[in-house]
This record gives C-alpha cells, structure tokens and sequence, in this order.
C-alpha cells in the first residue's frame, strides 16, 4: 500500500520479530524456511515482505528493523533485499519474544532516544492495511502521551487459540482504552464469554511505545534484565558486540514479552490499547489459510507455491484437478500433478519432500505430527 | 511356487496376454508402465512375475508365450529376462483379446500341432497357486476331451464389475461342468440373483484348450478371420513375418475372445468349466487393492512401490506416518514422507510425478479422471 494516504513519520521506528516457525503448518514452514517466508496472504508476496509492505507508510526501510536468528538472516536479508543489512538483528540465540524486542528497543534507543517503536509478527495477514495503519496512528499518539500501547483485534469468532485483552474504561474520545489484564487462550466457554461481553480483545502482539518508557518500565520491573541488556546495548557499534551478545545473551530468561513486563504493567495501568478491526489473520493453520483464501464455488482453495522455496507465488490451478470434492485446501509445489476424487473437507499439502493428508477439522494436530517427528529424529522434515 | 508337486506337462503351452493398461489403477499404472509392472500381489513380484512364477508347475518357460505391444515389449522382456526372447509375441496394434489370442494358438499351432494351450490374464492376483494348478489341469483333461474351457471363478459376493458364466450340467465325475453362456457384466440386483443362484461364476478369461480344436472352430465360425491369422502364421518364422503382420493384422477385428468365439461355441456345447477357488482377484481397484493386502489394526494398508519404476518392492513403512486414521490405501513412491492425520477411507497415491487423493468408495472413478486428462491432452500423466 504505497500509495497509502498517511506520510511516514520520522521518529517511528517498526520492529518485525521473525523468529517462528509455524509448525501448524508445516511442512509449508520448516524450522529453516518458516511461514513468513510463504505467500500465504496474497499472491507473489511472502507474509514477511506483505508486512513490510504494510508498514510502509508508517516508517522508511531505514527505520524498520527485523529480529530473527542467524539461521534465517540470511533468508531475510535476501527477501528484503531494500532493508538496510543492519537493520536485521541477529540473536545468538531463541529467547521467545521478550528478549528479541528487548533487544531491538534497546538499540534503537541508541540510535534514537526519543523514538516510538512498534513491534508487528512477520506472518499475519491483514487484509485492510490503511485500517492498520489507522489504528496505529492512534497508538502511537497513546505511546507519545508515555503508555505502554497495545493494537487488540475486535473478535469475531471464540477462538480458544489466542491470548485475549481486557479493556477498560476509554480513554476521552481518543479511540484508546485502558487495558486491565492480559489473560490466556481460554476454554471455549469462557472464550464465548469474553466475545459476548464485548470487554475483550484479542491479543496480536501488536505492541507501541516510546523506547525510554519501554526501558525505564524494564529497569523498574527486571532490573537484572535490563542491566544486560544495556550491556548488550553499549557494545552494539563496537567491534565487541559478537563477543558480548556470546556472552551476556544466554543470561536472559526465555521469556514472552507479556509475562516479561506487559501483564504487570497493566495491573498498574501503564497500559492501553487500540481496537482494531483490520481485517486479521495470524494464519494458525491450513483450515484458517483456507478461510482467508476464501475458495471457489465448491469451497475448493488451491494454494500453489513454488518447489524452490525461493519465489511463493500462485500459479493458474492447471495442475491441480478436483472431482467431486469440496471444500478442500490444497496446497501444491506445482511440481506434480494433484488429483482429487470424491473428497471433502480436506487438507492436502505437497510438497517435494512431505505430503500432508489432513481433516480440515484436525489442522491444530499438524503440529503434534511436527513434534512426533522431532522425537523421531526425522530432523531432514523439520 | 517352483516346489509345488505338480510336475511340467511338454504339450502345454501358457500364453500370458498383456496388453491392458487398468487405468483404474492410474497413477500406478500408466500407458507405459501398466499394472502388471506393478508388485501388487505380493512383496518383491510384479503381477506379470508372479503369473509366470504361478504358471511353472504346469509348463517351463520354453513353452510359455506372452502377447503384447511393440511399446510394452521392451518392458516385458527385461521383467522377465528367463523368457526367451521369441516367446514374446508382438501385436503391430491392440485388438483386443480376440486377435491377441489366436494369434498365439496360430503361432503354438505351428510349433506344436497337438498343444494344449491356456490363456491367463497378466495382471490378476492369486493367492493359492497351487489349487489355481489344480483347477488348470482339470481344465487341461477336458481340453484334451475336445472341450473349449474356461477356469471360471466361485463368486463371493454379487461384483458388477465382471462378466459372468452360467453352468449346466456336470460333466460326471470330472470337476467339469458344462456352460451355458457367458454374460455381460450385470447390474446390482441381477448379479446377486446370479451369485444367490449358484450356478454363476466370475469369468476371469482363464482358458483351456487344444490349439487344433480352437482353429477348427475359429475356421467353422469366422473363416476370413481363420484365413487372415493363417496368413500370418505361415509367415511367422520367415523373414516375411513383420510385412506379412503390418499387412494383414489391420484386417482383424477388434473383438474380445468372448465375442469372437466362446460365446456362440458355448451355445453349441462346446464349452466346459471348471469352477475355482483359489483366491483370486483381478485388482481392478485401489479398493480392491486394499481388501486383498488386508491391512493393520486400523485397516489401513502401506504399499510402497519403487520411484524408478523398475524394481517395485515392499519397504519398511518408515516413511508414511499416519495418526488418528482408518481404512486408508497408501502407495508411495517412497520417495516423500507421506503424512495422514485424522482421516478415514481414502485412497492416497503418491507418485513421482502424479498425486490422487480418492475416496474409496469411488475407487472405480480415477478411470474418468484418466479419461479426462486424456481428453485435456495431458499425456504426460497417463
């Protein structure tokens, strides 16, 4: 969306962490060629670039940074070819994303001490991104005034696969609310509640916040945390910054950016957050990309990616022929011919090395099929 | 079952017509690999294998002939490399089992005047040889009486998919009976009055009987046919035999043995049968293929059959997973990791070039999406 209205603004700075691996849909994403890295969302873009993409009119290339690891750096780097190198953050080591966005806040404090950053997943879909932009436009104003911002998605469904935010009472007519607590991926019953009370928001891990407050926040709550993160900070320009990463990385907890600081500064309102109603999707797995995808006149979705892993792109569905079936999602690599007879409500993914068989009703379980193979040592699949 | 106690007969000669492609069987069986290429009986053995394997008790090889195309051949020739080469009879063109048969009986004739011959499909399954040799040299007595024979099968359920055999009268003593006439394939409620009857059996075109009474018959009932295969007999060990072939075979029919002589010589009495049951099956579909290889606890049945074509061999199911699944026929290639979750009754093919996904209980049906691809040009696939 280039040619979005809103103008770029200077002292914003996005942050994209793309460490994860999207098991519920392998084995499209693979530990060393992930979801994002998939044109899932629409055709010839992978989620990554389409993020980058939607961020646009909120900061330059210069300002937006990625947090990933050094497996899949180099697959970044070359997938975003216009970012600068450096502004792709190399983690010695996985962390969850408390320390991945720690990390980027604490450099981009260097860079810029009055800065605002937002941090935005690298595989979601949004299907309105001038309504995203919107919404985080607003955050940003919220994080000005010195909050601890968050984007919550309105909910449309009791989806007992995400996180959900209590909101509070709003804040004047700005369009923010206060949020009153971060809760758990809930039951199903409770999950209808939370929908029906219209109090709760889905958690994207959409977060937006000036760095100092992000920082001053941390050192107040973790201040060990926060005193090797400085450490980390100062050497970040320096010829010492592989060997102090090498050595003080590991000292950080595996920890998520909620448990880490977002859960208890709620509980002393530090924070608020913005409805959004973007039209979004983390694309948990093959039933939600077929739900996004939409289908043909039999439900059908066919979802062609290339057999190289290097250009995701759909293609015509010349090679994929379906009789009698309904409501299936096929994913192909379009190196073979994919025929259906007689079938519905299926999952069927091929690729050059795995084929994927699955109930549509049974996508959640792809992961457990990951994890079977992990014990089995069947690393080649992973 | 070359330790069976039956021992080979010099003046018995086996033709093994292979020519058909099953394209139900598709994509396994292609055009130019067909389904007796293929291990489907047995670990290690294509059915074309294990027709010559089963066929050893009664004949050596010297004395067995296989009738098929200048395409399948070359194929035929390296499956079965203990054949000698002329005993591999090439059609210039398929017409079906008629010509492709007397053929054979024209060409034994001239070896062998006082030869019985016997005509066995290449691609059926059967799971005791040995009562299979029994039932044949029951049928070999009554070909040596003068009879035309069939080995006919003991129905086992009312199966629309094949011809049928109506019996008279015993022969005495012999095992032999008498037949009636052969039948179309027969709708439901028709074919469960023929089995419930129990004087129908399945015609597996398994037949006996000597060459000379044959060719008296073919020369009584269609003399330009007799006149033609003469020709081309007289030819056949000369250096005429390709000219006289290319010239005169285009003037056969294409017409099934049926047809072409069983049917009105069964009117006249002339036909005989020996009911058998020797498990047998003509793995018309990936259902059928299921039901013969039975399956595991869930009933789901793993064939892995090898990518190159060449060598089809059971492997260790090592690289097909299935969790939560029931009744599934997997063939693999094994060439991908091939994975199922929570799915039920389906046919999964997973070839090199070509992937079907099928209900089993429209296993008969991957013969239209042959048809179709065939009709879209799609030759590559078929």
């Amino acid at each position: 969306m280039t040619d979005a209205k809103t103008s770029p603004r200077a002292g914003f700075y996005p942050i994209i962490p793309a460490g994860g691996s999207g098991k519920r849909l392998w084995p499209l994403s693979r530990a060393n060629y992930p979801k994002f890295m998939r044109a899932l969302g629409a055709p010839g873009s992978s989620l990554l670039r389409a993020t980058l993409t939607r961020l646009r009119p909120l900061a330059p290339e210069e300002n937006t940074y990625v947090v990933t690891s050094g497996v899949l750096a180099p697959l970044i780097s070359r997938e975003l070819p216009e970012l600068p190198a450096g502004n792709i953050l190399v983690e010695p080591a996985p962390r969850e994303s408390g320390p991945a966005i720690a990390l980027a806040a604490a450099v981009i404090a260097t860079i810029d001490p009055e800065a605002v950053m937002g941090s935005f997943a690298a595989d979601h879909v949004v299907r309105h991104p001038e309504r995203f932009c919107a919404a985080v436009e607003t955050a940003i104003k919220g994080a000005e005034d010195g909050n601890l911002m968050t984007v919550g998605i309105t909910p449309t469904r009791p989806e007992t696969g995400y996180g959900y935010i209590r909101r509070g009472s709003a804040i004047g007519d700005t369009g923010m609310f206060r949020v009153e607590e971060f809760v758990e991926k809930p039951k199903y019953e409770l999950a209808k509640e939370y929908v029906d009370s219209g109090e709760y928001l889905w958690n994207a891990s959409f977060f937006v916040w000036r760095v100092q407050v992000f920082l001053e926040e941390l050192q107040k709550r973790e201040p060990e945390f926060h005193d090797n993160l400085q450490i980390i900070a100062a050497a970040w320009w320096s010829d010492e910054r592989e060997e102090v990463l090498a050595r003080v990385w590991p000292n950080l907890p595996k920890i998520a950016i909620e448990y880490l600081l977002m859960e208890p500064a709620a509980r002393d309102g530090m924070v608020a957050t913005v409805p959004g109603d973007f039209g979004w999707s983390d694309v948990g797995d093959y039933h939600a990309l077929g739900e996004i995808q939409g289908g043909d006149e039999n439900g059908n979705v066919i979802i062609e990616v290339d057999a190289a892993r290097e250009a995701d792109r759909y293609r015509s569905a010349s090679d994929v022929r379906m009789s009698d079936s309904k409501n299936l999602v096929v994913v192909s690599d379009g190196s073979r011919l994919v025929t259906a007879i007689g079938v519905e409500d299926l999952v069927i993914v091929d690729t050059s090395d795995v084929l994927l068989v699955c109930d549509r009703s049974r996508a959640q379980d792809v992961k457990k099929m990951v994890d079977e193979l992990e014990k089995a040592g069947a690393a080649e699949y992973i």
